[in-house]
């Protein structure tokens, strides 16, 4: 099932202690549609400049990526610069500019009618909601991102797309600033009790978390990397592997269960892992459906346990 | 199979946004016995000040724990403040007394005879090998805590009882700055290289991590819990549940599996989570074993989940 995606694409710039890349590509929409791509079909909503490369449009356009909705306007690609330390969970912003981003109309082209699944990616809410407006009662699952800037700046927009939505996807310090609660647990209870169905935690190096409105929890802990080159898009293409697998299983027929939400959030982190290996979208790029296997039976492994065990003969006297 | 402690036991004086508790029970020692006194006989070796309040010493009297092995001397007990903040994973330390602790010359008893588990907690590396010696070759399992510190102060005598170790426990930070690796599985590989044929990363609220010699690997995520009221003590009682297993494990006879490490480090994590739901010792003090029961049933429920699947038929292309 067509996944249509909106949000930024751009050329990133970017150090960290295993090298810099200077306008690769970047953004939200390229790290999630290389992700999910691997899963099934994304459509793509989208604004660059006339100096986005042509190699970066025919690197996304060779795959199950749709791009008649990435408009090209006259004018300079969103760019954003940023540098990474030794702990890669910290980074500092070095510049951004919008570019045509900063007027950026979102449009669902016809030809992408009937979209199943839809994912606002990271961008201001009052957008989000537009296209959630032109998506219509048709979709069979939207999901959400954001960042803490919109928490600051459009909280009562941000609060009205949460309210629309079936599952949010969101940063642990995001879910506890959006709350204002200490405790993960009652921030998760109050971003549920505004409607959505589904909440995914992401806690960057260490995993993912997933919450349903009816209490239930589960939790998958991150892919341990030999080499983190550049988490630049991790989340992104959490986000892609987490709703490219929900698409996939919609696509194959049927209403998803909580175990497809659970092996979804597996496959989030995943996508998430590989992002993380190298520059760019490169690794992405370079992926293989035998590696995705691979992976996840490695994830299989190193996460179950036989688990029978009772502790009832072994009380607390001596 | 009897685990033989060593290290600090003290009084803490603590605030979180919480509460505060002034002079309570605490100190690596207090929290690991308390914890894995739910599981096996636990033995002391530590030393107090004639101060030491006679209830604190009928609080671990009163479980499976022989106290033979804590010295009382003339002068005060160690004394240990901090303050926690909104964040609950980082603390400010207000003060340190060592008092008798200063001169703690551990010596386990003749009583303590056949010890088979060894944890030798975070303490002065050249403490941690006198201890090593006295327990002999008759040990079965030998695993030990440290801390910054001693990596800066004491990095040598720190290897050298790494080499002698079977079990390395350590904060993932810690495990950074040791080996100077941002990669935590080179951090891993480079402490395993030193003899140990486990090494078990901590990783605060986020869970822990288990990597044996062979390249094994396993996760356990953290326990989600509704109020963290105070974290102090939360990987002295993981290791408690930790060495505490191993140690009914052995008990029952026979080798320790790989299966037995991991239930290991579920049980670690589900003691670190009860000890932080209430300030000092008080929540290891007051748990029952169905308690336990339960919190490991749910861990269970909320890792496991049904793995088979594969991407086969979902190639790059279109």
């Amino acid at each position: 099932m067509a996944i249509t995606v909106v949000g930024s694409v751009g050329l990133d710039s970017v150090e960290t202690p295993f090298g810099a890349v200077s306008d690769a590509l970047g953004g939200a929409v390229s790290y999630f549609a290389l992700a999910a791509a691997h899963y099934d079909q994304v459509n793509v909503v989208a604004v660059v400049g006339d100096d986005f490369p042509a190699d970066y449009r025919q690197q996304l356009d060779a795959r199950r990526i749709r791009l008649e909705g990435m408009q090209t306007v006259a004018g300079k690609t969103f760019r954003w610069g940023g540098r990474y330390h030794l702990d890669m969970n910290a980074r500092d912003t070095l510049f951004t500019d919008l570019g045509v981003f900063a007027d950026f109309s979102p449009s669902i082209p016809q030809a992408y009618d009937g979209a199943g699944v839809v994912f606002l990616a990271n961008i201001q809410p009052e957008l989000q909601l537009d296209v959630l407006r032109q998506a219509g009662e048709g979709a069979k699952l939207r999901a959400l991102d954001t960042m803490n800037l919109w928490i600051e700046i459009a909280r009562d927009a941000l609060t009205e797309v949460m309210r629309r939505v079936d599952v949010v996807i969101i940063a642990e310090e995001e879910a506890r600033q959006y709350t204002g609660e200490a405790s993960l647990r009652r921030a998760v209870r109050g971003i549920l009790a505004l409607g959505p169905k589904r909440l995914v935690v992401k806690q960057g190096s260490y995993g993912a978390l997933l919450f349903d409105a009816d209490g239930g929890y589960f939790a998958a802990p991150a892919y341990p990397l030999d080499e983190v080159r550049d988490p630049t898009g991790a989340g992104d293409s959490f986000a892609g592997g987490f709703l490219g697998y929900l698409a996939q299983r919609l696509s194959a027929g049927g209403e998803l269960t909580a175990n497809d939400y659970q092996r979804a959030l597996v496959h989030g982190n995943i996508m998430g892992s590989f992002a993380c290996e190298d520059f760019s979208v490169r690794r992405l790029l370079a992926l293989t459906p035998d590696q995705i296997n691979k992976r996840y039976q490695e994830f299989v492994s190193f996460t179950h346990f036989e688990g029978s065990w009772h502790n009832g003969e072994n009380g607390n006297g001596r």
